[in-house]
């Protein structure tokens, strides 16, 4: 048995809406967040702050911030590649970012043209940074299950990068399984190599895609193994664009189902978030693949049916 | 960590294609019957021998059983809802026999019209018959996690039940998550339940539904606790027919990543059940939801892109 509660933290505004191919207006994305922390998501990923142009569905972030509801409680995080990253984010009044790099060598040359000694000397700077501007601070870290070029990648890696990004002043270290390759006894390993070298539990969040099915698998195991952050994305946005109805980021939903069915406290109402999820999909005038999503727009259209009839 | 190795049931012919509106030609369901043994699926459940007429895609059930290849450790099984079942199975050939009833009052009453008493009457005289022609025989217990009328179910109600279809023959026991309903506490809960009371871990299988996203995060959670035999559907075929892209079996092909992946013997080969998959979603001619079978064709279909290109 894992921890008695756990934080869901939402990408959805930022890692689910940058692989659509139509730009959603900024008041929709406004729109959808307040959806968000009406459910109860108190950790938002709402936008990225790229270069302009970079990202088209994501150049709107100034504009966004500036119409995202205050509550107590809620904190919103900005994506930031750079230092100047971080002064378009502090400028924009988040006060909340968070790094990106790769586990293996191939992977962080072809997204993001660096070396991962690279990398890691510009976060040094970025995290820096941020610390210095009193900036809380997640450093993600992609392929640490495995890499579409190399394959296998070894825990080691992953520790030797934590421990830098850990040691510039990140105040958590996401795994990222981005392309879908992870497995339980993986996840367990991986914890076990953080922890065994004085990583503390609460310094580490997992980022599980359900490329394969396997991102409730993951999220139980490392639950288990103390893990106490999770990211999901409402509905599975973010999927995978190549195949239809495939899917790419764990859906929030299942998550918060999952561990809320084991009497996990999750701070996240199920009913809200799936609304949520449902305006999501509304929105961009298309099927999202979150299972428990796809459960609730079929008890949905039932209801309706019977109405009608 | 579970056993080394693990038994998968596949259910797609029956359970799978018994939800289609299409009625399938016979000489489609022995092709596929024949590449999901030819993967590697040693235990397929091809037919049901229900009253002619009650499921027309299953009216075929004799000429089936006679186009199936003959193979040296394959077990094909046919289900039987009472003796007349029973008689048609072994006429047709068949060695082996499915039994079904539900572990919740109102969902036996309302879909096979008899009181959990009155089943199990019955399926004492069915298995009975059974064993005496020397049929082997599991029996599934549907709602053991949940009824989608009476909601929670105890698991001494599964129990007494499972107790009684032992003692009645039947060789192995098969829990039901008839709606998906089911969590990870359940599962361990409900084994602890049966294996207390002196059933053993060898008879006991789980046949999971992904409805909520949680088929292999229970998978997981059943194989943790020893238990050896998980049933599933190829490309996750027998949908709930309510919602596109909505989920009902879990996903052979998931199942059998899931466990690969963690260096579990499952004894079939993943490329050919995807193959297999593949085969399934072209003569339904429709989108099937199982996460692999959509990853699997989404990198077909970039492969192909790539010969055009």
């Amino acid at each position: 048995m894992g921890p008695g509660s756990i934080r869901i933290y939402e990408v959805s505004p930022r890692d689910g809406l940058q692989n659509e191919a139509c730009v959603v207006p900024t008041a929709s994305k406004a729109a959808l967040i307040a959806r968000l922390v009406d459910a109860g998501c108190n950790d938002v990923e709402v936008t990225s702050f790229v270069r302009s142009g970079w990202i088209p569905q994501l150049a709107d972030a100034a504009q966004l911030v500036a119409m995202l509801p205050r509550r107590e409680g809620v904190r919103y995080w900005g994506l930031v590649p750079n230092t100047v990253g971080i002064e378009r984010l502090i400028q924009s009044g988040l006060s909340h970012a968070a790094t990106f790099m790769s586990a293996s060598e191939t992977h962080n040359l072809k997204n993001l043209n660096r070396t991962i000694r690279e990398s890691l000397a510009g976060l040094d700077e970025v995290i820096t940074c941020a610390k210095a501007a009193n900036l809380g601070v997640r450093s993600y870290i992609s392929t640490v299950f495995g890499c579409p070029y190399e394959g296998p990648v070894a825990p080691d890696a992953t520790l030797r990068i934590a421990e830098r990004l850990l040691a510039a002043g990140a105040d958590e270290i996401v795994l990222g399984d981005t392309v879908g390759l992870g497995d339980p006894r993986q996840v367990e390993r991986i914890v076990e190599v953080l922890t065994g070298a004085g990583i503390g539990l609460s310094k580490l969040s997992v980022h599980f895609h359900d490329t394969r099915g396997t991102a409730l698998a993951n999220a139980l195991t490392a639950w288990n193994c103390g893990i106490t952050t999770f990211d999901g994305s409402v509905a599975g946005l973010g999927g995978c664009p190549y195949a239809p109805g495939a899917s790419g980021n764990a859906a929030t939903e299942d998550l918060v189902h999952l561990f809320g069915a084991m009497g996990v406290d999750t701070g996240v109402n199920l009913e809200k978030l799936c609304e949520a999820g449902g305006y999501a999909a509304e929105i961009l005038g298309r099927e999202l693949p979150g299972r428990v999503h796809l459960a609730w727009r079929g008890a949905q259209a039932r209801a309706s049916a019977r109405k009608v009839s």
